[in-house]
């Protein structure tokens, strides 16, 4: 595995075959397997999950990792192609980011959205520009439209909880947040939801619309895995008989960039708090997801996150997994 | 090994036990014994020494950890309960300390007290909360009243110098700092001590009494171990055929949490500073103890810290050997 | 090996063996070698590079390390000898750094220079009295004046373009940068040049000149390799015939700690930035090194960074290679 990149570039069998191993070295440590292999892991973005989960599944498979992150290193890092750097920056990501590669067996680099223009994001010009430098093996962990670790552990996840995948019903949920967060987390899980074959409904309020392209993407990988994608702003008709409900907080799709108009839409819809009542039509077991931080009160009561149908630590918990999965296969074979 | 909170949680066979592990440690290193296995460090607190002594025993034992302290974290960490997250912080510690411990086999916590009301801190009502959350094995790394990683290390760096168990005089010293420190170290110092059946001796100016509670608590342990234990504020007599003198500054337990009246009281005694003329009527071998860090010519003279009195570095080396023998403990025997 | 400080400290067989172990683990792995050992790095200055590649070359070796930084702890950590610790600083380095040092089998330390005394930076008064708390063994990661693992590096990179030792034309030049850099890499790389026996220019704007003393004992190093030292401001007749410019800013050591009259003198030198045409009378496979961090547009032009003259990222690799066979030696042989 050269690239762990997009969960849509693998196969069901390649998921499923990452998912068992996951499984098998939860009951089965192999602390031998990455014996003095090195993953250099790069945050151009902020992490606590993925720092932790990625130090603590190298340590697991006898391996070992360091951390760069830009308020670690006081020299600034330019990305701007071309610039004489007579500025603040001492150091240009040309140079760090090869010579940071160039010390793991493969690198894990994190680095948001811009979130000025909505088409460079879909084609995720800025992750491109970072992974275009390097040859060693790269995971993505978090660009501007993808989080394919969070996707693998979501789908470990519903497999652990038994939700079927043709036939199970999961919904998308859009939820209240002060911020205007990126769309890697919704736009991937789509995906993932669509590739594991289930019944997806994307429920959110105007102007908070997915991109057509990815409802496009969705609809086609749903159509080969026997599943399907709705959009809608109902909630009762959303919830219906749903297995699960993933909620996440994303920028208005209609004001994209553009923070004071994203805020006063934002601000109209403050009840998109998830609470009991949302669960009306559901399934009695419907289960609540989100992928962490997730605000108490604001995204989703504390009711729902203390109770029964929260599994949110089980998917935190399983990026650690679905990672050694990942780094198993990629670095394992290695000579 | 379910947790290492309080040292006083430990019968005195089971803190030999430690205490001689960690000397077989140190001579006898065991690179295997917890070969794939991570500990989570999670600092709400700042360190040095916890910080690098824990990294430094997994390591040496074959394991791994990673650090989380709140400046690297961006989100900001909430721990009020129910309360609705609309402001700064993006995680509450009931996601973010449930998730931490997940990707360990077993989680070490720093935090300190709040220092707003003394009962609160003394029934540990902060770190409680944290471990209340968690079914993890868990290391108290210092919180409200308890540092029993400092206690077992000062342990053994007594029993390395033959300090006498029994009949051995050990003299708790308040000194001066310019600020209004825990009462974990002196509070938990005084319980090892006692429990280790020494003629425990609190040298403290008025006005920083340990607490009621606290005294009554080592009381009953000397009563137990042969040890005993006296305050006063007269110099001379503490110091008398001293072993030991274990300097600490602490908050004024008379104005805690009032730092104006507490910065009045401590400055009326800033001749609080450890020297020479001290230990006139001490043993000629009488040592000098602080857990560090330490201000030199506040605490402590420099002739004191740079003569033959000191074992400082002793004793933070000897914190990660304790350590690696309560990890050993906790840890080297799971499946 | 008690101390890695200083690249002439070793015989040139002696650098040649560490090359040569170098080579032979980057393709033969030992990921036994140092298991359960533990290295300390003390960051006193900031660091990208050092700090990734030392923490890879330990992993790749079975061991491990951890990394204290000045913001790391928020003690603040005092280094002035005899004074009363009343302020801000809670810590002093006559305990931190015997503690961490404690911690380890061995200490990493980075300390820039003051730049305030040329006579003191030159002297290593600072690094010295780091060094001389510790009897742990200890590699210098930058110190005002030396920087052998960057040293040792760039030799071996020159071993591995087959650039001629003896024979062999180095020209070091100095660069425009608007900061007044240390002289720690160009100081020991005018004299890893000359120990490597080649024909070194260095090649600077006047005010630039490199302290006397230095240049002596380029000359003393150079007579006993058969290499030979030269000084120029003109830049065709340096790089005739040139295999190797090695390019580095550094402080005017007219004006040294002087920052107002160091602006300006190196302000009239804007046009000090590496470009092809530089090359004119250079051997056509003529090679361009950096220690990196580099200004791109500043120090040298995009096109010989991104063109086949670079060598700048094979270098930094080099240095986790190097350091491999530095604690290899150091910590490979211990009980």
């Amino acid at each position: 595995m050269k690239a762990f990149n997009n969960l849509t570039d693998f196969s069901n069998e390649e998921i499923q075959a990452l998912i068992e191993l996951a499984v098998r070295l939860d009951s089965n440590p192999e602390p031998e397997a990455l014996k003095g292999k090195v993953l250099s892991l790069l945050f151009l973005s902020p992490s606590l999950r993925t720092l932790a989960s990625f130090q603590a599944a190298m340590t697991r498979l006898g391996g070992g990792s360091f951390v760069i992150s830009p308020e670690m290193s006081i020299h600034g890092i330019e990305s701007r192609p071309g610039i004489v750097m007579d500025g603040a920056a001492a150091e240009h990501i040309r140079e760090a980011v090869p010579v940071i590669a160039s010390y793991g067996d493969a690198i894990g680099i994190r680095a948001f959205a811009e979130r000025k223009n909505i088409e460079a994001d879909m084609q995720e010009n800025e992750f491109s520009a970072l992974t275009d430098l390097i040859d060693t093996p790269y995971i993505n962990m978090e660009s501007a439209m993808n989080h394919p670790c969070q996707n693998l552990a979501d789908w470990k996840t519903m497999d652990d909880l038994n939700v079927p995948s043709n036939g199970g019903k999961f919904v998308l949920s859009w939820a209240y947040h002060p911020l205007a967060l990126p769309l890697a987390v919704p736009a991937s899980t789509l995906h993932m939801a669509a590739k594991r074959g289930m019944d997806v409904t994307v429920l959110r309020p105007e102007g908070f619309e997915l991109p057509a392209a990815l409802m496009e993407k969705a609809n086609t990988i749903a159509a080969a895995t026997g599943g399907s994608i709705k959009e809608t702003d109902q909630r009762a008709e959303a919830m219906e008989d749903a297995h699960i409900i993933y909620a996440k907080s994303w920028s208005s799709t209609r004001h994209y960039g553009d923070k004071l108009n994203d805020q006063k839409l934002r601000e109209q819809h403050l009840d998109w708090c998830v609470d009991e009542p949302w669960f009306e039509n559901a399934r009695n077991d419907c289960r609540f997801m989100h992928c962490l931080p997730v605000r108490r009160g604001v995204v989703v009561a504390d009711n729902i996150l203390d109770g029964p149908r929260s599994v949110v630590i089980a998917e935190a918990r399983n990026r650690m997994l679905a990672q050694m999965a990942v780094l198993h296969q990629m670095l394992g074979n290695q000579k």
